[in-house]
């Protein structure tokens, strides 16, 4: 059962924000969704928009402005949020980078954190509810996100290029293994084991990509204070050449880690998985 | 001395919000200032933003993308906080619509709330602090606001023809003196003499102005919870005729209140104000 909690109406769509109980999870999630308005003549595509730490799926949709060129574009911007909720483990909510909010879109092995499966609610329970909703096309998907939410979409989008047609990220944590917020999160959902955490490295799975070709588009601000210690995007550029991936990285002068700079920027990636969406 | 307290970079210009002590107000206040790029090379007329009910000077800066359209036209957008903060005056927080969040303004005479003087800080201290900053030319401003906000710029820009070239409204509380809020805010700030109320009722300024011609631009949801009781901006239209103002209200089809609904004409605010200060 899905319930819808609010709606609004914006940019000629809808922004409408449900509530739902995962199996997956073994919670209550929300998530919100904008209808463009060519959905009302037949079911459109979809980008998912991962969010960073501290999100829930409310960031990007009040405070990005993506809903303006997704109504032009003519594609659904599906944003979940960021962790389960509510599960009363021990120590979730101590961190603001580790547990609720944090959920990094792996699916934890170590017996304390088993419930935070964001990766499976991602590529399966999700869709499963959304191919529900007449409107959408979720056959036709793309994927962005920034920070937690960038690595989300990055590492995401490169295990499945069968689910999402093109991938970009805003200020991606892009080598997660090797730098701080990684080596947390990763130790304590998946354990000492470092090689179990290679599977949720972008940077690592490009080295090892062997699917279609993607063009990834990744904007970060050169005065984004995380960018030397904890997003690394050079690293994954330099991973690209010689596989089937090509990355466009685009250092933006001045420009912080907020969604002032997000909102800059956001046309040109609703425009890049429109011109996937569109060609697919 | 004004101290900056952040600022980020987006669409090219500047989002700073600073703090001062506010001899009006007796208290410490912020607010934000969107310094467009065109700023870097000559100044740059402003469009103050006056917010609604429970805001403070973020809302519109994080909320409603103008900075996209005012980077476009070379227009600083001015965001005040919309009451005196820390006073401590018992009952300043006990509800959403008075007291802090809600200082309608207007110049209190009440003695308990001798200092809520959020008209004199609008029209006075606040532009005597910015015609300091050197990228401003606030000899060319307009005025704009939402709900609350849209009540302030209504009956700041009819009061002031001088200093506001022009003047829009996002949903504004139109004829106060007659709705629960404005009677509410009015008895507790100015008392029960009525007759002193109406120099603060947008609909009364229109009937007794007689400042050079204002066409007057308003945008309202259909599905605005608050449009029949609390806002009535068919009582101020109505007023008009025969009068120096015109009033273009646009009842826009299934919207609602909030900033989602700002967000998709916000474009069209801009601009109003850019053609009257572009004439100017």
């Amino acid at each position: 059962m899905v319930q819808e909690l609010k709606a609004a109406k914006i940019f000629g769509g809808w922004n409408r924000r449900y509530k739902h109980k995962s199996d997956v999870l073994g919670c209550d999630m929300t998530f919100t969704v904008f209808y463009p308005p060519a959905c009302e003549s037949s079911p459109v595509p979809v980008l998912y928009f991962l969010s960073g730490l501290t999100c829930t799926d409310e960031n990007v949709t009040t405070k990005s402005g993506i809903q303006r060129k997704a109504a032009e574009e003519g594609i659904a911007i599906i944003a979940p949020d960021t962790s389960p909720r509510g599960l009363k483990i021990e120590g979730d909510s101590d961190s603001w980078d580790f547990g609720e909010g944090a959920g990094f879109y792996l699916n934890a092995t170590q017996p304390k954190w088993k419930q935070y499966r964001m990766y499976d609610y991602i590529i399966k329970e999700l869709p499963s509810i959304l191919k529900q909703f007449k409107e959408l096309n979720i056959a036709e998907a793309s994927i962005t996100g920034h920070s937690m939410g960038g690595h989300g979409a990055l590492t995401i989008g490169l295990k499945h290029p069968d689910l999402f047609k093109s991938i970009s990220a805003f200020s991606p944590i892009s080598n997660p293994i090797s730098v701080p917020w990684g080596q947390k999160a990763f130790s304590g959902y998946l354990g000492d084991d470092k090689e179990s955490w290679r599977q949720y490295d972008a940077t690592e799975l490009v080295k090892g990509y062997k699917g279609p070709s993607r063009k990834i588009l990744i904007d970060v601000g050169t005065k984004d204070d995380f960018l030397e210690n904890q997003l690394k995007p050079d690293v994954l550029a330099k991973a690209a050449p010689g596989t089937p991936v090509s990355v466009d990285l685009r250092l933006q002068d001045g420009y912080d880690h907020s969604y002032f700079f997000i909102s800059t920027f956001i046309d040109d990636h609703v425009s890049h998985a429109a011109k996937a969406l569109k060609s697919s």
